[in-house]
């Protein structure tokens, strides 16, 4: 196995990522949201440490005991800074509650296995104790995936699998990688790239996010358009439960039956840990090219990326934000992109290795459907702030805004339909609710048959943020629902999303969900109340 | 719903397809299996149907009643005719037992639904009266898939689709067609020409085999290069079981937990009954242009295929015969392809539509990887010839020959060892028996991890021909999950595989699918005995 030489440094308690990320909010963009948004110049920065109330630990002695003989004393953390650092995940209701200084939810304990085998026994003493399992990965979760319920039992812990950090095996010539669950994405790629490869997965969260967690929530990263989604990536998983070990996935596709990969893929923690993941890599690309396009209206932009995935010729990044999220983009360019065009849709574009022998053809169906090319610049400027996102928002959060995003997923015949629904249904709600918002829309993974719409929301923060926005969510919910889209492209269900999971699959599908849960975790240890309804 | 103009004729009940498509085995091929493995000339040939043994129905009375009322009187039939042409697949032991009289196991009766709506009180009704219920689409199996197994239950019937034959939906801008079960390859291709599109969905079995059959079975196509496996076509499924029904997939993709489609797809009957799929389409390509290839071993052509795949840079259609296959081909010219090169491996490459583009850098890669072009014809008489192998194998069955296939898959770097492992395996077995076969091998599916092989075995006939096989397919499939490949890539589970799967899935996969069962099935009358060890 592969040594680590650059490990990911923890995230901050109450906010995104770490210190050496944050930035306060550009004097432009504050102007912007005061003008804009009516918001009133207040500053609304998180409470200090010190004055965090932690829950209390409520491990019983004797399960620590079993816990630490499976782990060892270093490996089972009550203190209050481990459990802190667990307590949930980093939606924008989380950060608001643990920013107020509310950390009531913390996990009793943070436990450390150490290998695979550890986390079955783990799993099977939790189990015969009746100790709740919260499975924590990079803890990135904005849909309350990590957040430590109790579920009923008297005790909760997050399994932290930092140490699950390896790479197990590299097969160059069938191009794929057996990495271990808690490999950061960097730490994941600096494995990668000591063998030429590689896994060519760059969702926002790519900085923290861990390879178990992508699995466990089918993640899709910045350039799916060209590597595919994390659960397409998958060929091989290693899943421990408190019941056994699964080891799914013997050849590139079968037809031996129902695909149980795609049962533990995006099971949450609430069907098993999974421990290993053997994907698909690429060779490492050595060159790059970007390219940024003007759209004249989202319509016309979208169509030229329907075009572009039927025929199968794609860029390795295709984004295209709307009106509104090209202006915003505009008027803060130092921050966020943008560029020299004024109006319309941008279009990002970004080719590497292999994909650059498609950009011609590429370029050339983006011109017959109506594009304009703005150069690399504007393309450039996205790249160096790819990872940026969720740092602006923190710091919106400090000047007494409200921002968060949802996202969704749609045939293109019903995108512009399912785009303007959850507009309208977020604007009604937070209007009504005295807080007129900015809803901006990007389309960034895109299929043969449809793609996803990833909405940016801010607006002026209410006097109960956490309720403020959880109405405006539902209102978002209850549209995408009723629309025929389904509920997350790529956000996973955790607490969140769960109200409207008998919609997308059905009472039966959900029963079918139940039974699998009860014959692989009968005490309903794992991560209770997620996912499943 | 459009309606068909050309129906598919149903198959012959001794062999496969219609009798317009038989032909006596070409003269130099029986020389060669006489003089290349001792077959003893001998006429072998089906008994007459005036001599099967059609078992007795069984289906008590107040049964067909209750089924009648869904149905009506049409709906449900009892006659030795319809049942023996129920009486299973057309695995060579299927075709052998009916050819030797043997239709004992034939199913009570054969029952017609005429909606999705009639599935589902079908089901419930047989749940009531614990009647087994088997799916029959095509009925093409290869391995017992359709077999009328009462599993403990009084009665058996099958539940035949093929009166579930619409287009129920074409969205042209999403390319996505919705297509019913019963519909049989020609007749899904008719309807969505009349739209100006192809599903692209060629397996051998194309001229019979229905649509829920290739969503039940995991089907790959020849053409799988170009446009996917059956499965990877499929964005939604609507599914009918005893206790209520799915409508399954409502985006592109999705991360709204386990992908419950997988579930169902590959699920043979077991789990319910797939009576709508709605598939991606293709504008039906204007142009297609084929070449033939030839490497000077398997294993250079193997490794120029997994290039091209690693690169992404594939025909519609690719495939390679090892050197006997190539070598019998060339023997038999006129009937199954071959072409001018003596020797080496003979690669097949078709390109339909928008393929056609990536051409020039398919060749320039497979020139590098040691291919030498051999023009069109070759690749022409292949595609003129491509559903006819199971003819060939009904008129060896004519002349004391003993034919039958298998397919596996695996990872690049484990499919020498995989397909080496396998030949000798059936090698071993048939010689012992006295009946030294010929093993020729292809792969005609191919991924960037990995590859489908695909085993065409022929030999002289024992004098148990059914267990002379069954002997040879147990060393087969043992070599096979020895090796870590999967136990079948296309074929299914069916009977025939039932016994690998636990080494496939393991203990807690196998209980994963008997929970999933007992919740949409808790009668167990679904396709008993079929998938589930």
């Amino acid at each position: 196995m592969t040594e680590l030489e650059h490990r990911t440094p923890e995230q901050e308690w109450n906010a995104w990522g770490t210190a050496d990320g944050a930035s306060p909010v550009p004097e432009e963009m504050r102007t912007l949201i005061e003008q804009g948004l009516g918001v009133v110049r207040r500053d609304t920065p998180s409470v200090d440490r010190s004055a965090v109330r932690v829950g209390e630990s409520r491990l019983p002695d004797e399960v620590r005991s079993a816990l630490v003989a499976i782990v060892g004393d270093d490996g089972v953390r009550t203190d209050d800074d481990a459990r802190l650092l667990h307590a949930g995940g980093k939606s924008t209701p989380d950060l608001l509650r643990r920013r107020a200084g509310d950390a009531d939810s913390a996990p009793d304990a943070v436990v450390l296995p150490g290998s695979h085998e550890q986390v079955c026994e783990l799993l099977a003493r939790c189990a015969e104790h009746r100790v709740a399992v919260v499975p924590f990965g990079g803890g990135t979760s904005v849909v309350g995936g990590v957040e430590p319920e109790r579920g009923g039992f008297a005790s909760v812990i997050a399994l932290d699998l930092r140490l699950l950090d390896g790479l197990v095996d590299l097969d160059a010539e069938s191009q794929t990688a057996t990495l271990q669950a808690g490999l950061r994405g960097p730490e994941a790629e600096e494995l990668l790239a000591g063998h030429g490869f590689t896994l060519g997965h760059f969702p926002q969260s790519f900085e923290h996010a861990s390879i178990g967690g992508f699995a466990a929530t089918r993640s899709s990263g910045q350039a799916s358009a060209g590597y595919g989604r994390f659960d397409a990536m998958v060929v091989r998983l290693r899943v421990a439960t408190p019941t056994g070990e699964l080891d799914l996935g013997r050849a590139p596709a079968s037809a031996a039956g129902p695909d149980l990969r795609q049962l533990f893929l995006g099971s949450e923690g609430a069907l098993g840990i999974i421990t290993e993941v053997t994907v698909r890599v690429h060779p490492k690309p050595q060159e790059v090219e970007s390219a940024a396009w003007s759209f004249p209206d989202f319509a016309t932009g979208a169509k030229a990326l329907r075009v572009l995935a039927q025929e199968g010729a794609l860029p390795t990044v295709a984004r295209l934000s709307d009106e509104l999220e090209t202006m915003i983009n505009l008027a803060t360019a130092h921050e966020v992109g943008g560029g020299e065009q004024s109006g319309g849709c941008l279009m990002i574009t970004r080719y590497e290795g292999s994909r650059i022998a498609v950009r011609a053809r590429v370029e050339q169906l983006l011109s017959e459907s109506g594009g304009t090319s703005l150069g690399a610049a504007p393309a450039e400027k996205w790249d160096h702030g790819r990872y940026h996102g969720p740092y602006l928002r923190d710091a919106l959060l400090d000047v007494n805004a409200l921002v968060e995003t949802l996202e969704t997923a749609s045939t293109w015949s019903r995108l512009e339909e399912t785009c303007n629904a959850v507009r309208e249904a977020l604007t009604e709600s937070l209007q009504a609710q005295g807080t007129p918002p900015l809803v901006m829309c990007h389309i960034s993974h895109v299929y043969p048959t449809g793609a996803s719409l990833y909405f940016t929301i801010a607006c002026g923060r209410g006097d109960e943020p956490v309720s403020q926005w959880r109405q405006a969510k539902r209102a978002a919910g209850d549209a995408i629902s009723r629309s025929g889209a389904t509920i997350t492209h790529h956000h996973a269900v955790g607490l969140d999303h769960r109200e409207w999971l008998t919609d997308e699959i059905g009472e039966l599908g959900v029963a079918v969900l139940r039974a699998v849960k009860s014959t692989v975790d009968p005490s309903g240890v794992l991560n209770p109340g997620k996912l499943i309804p």
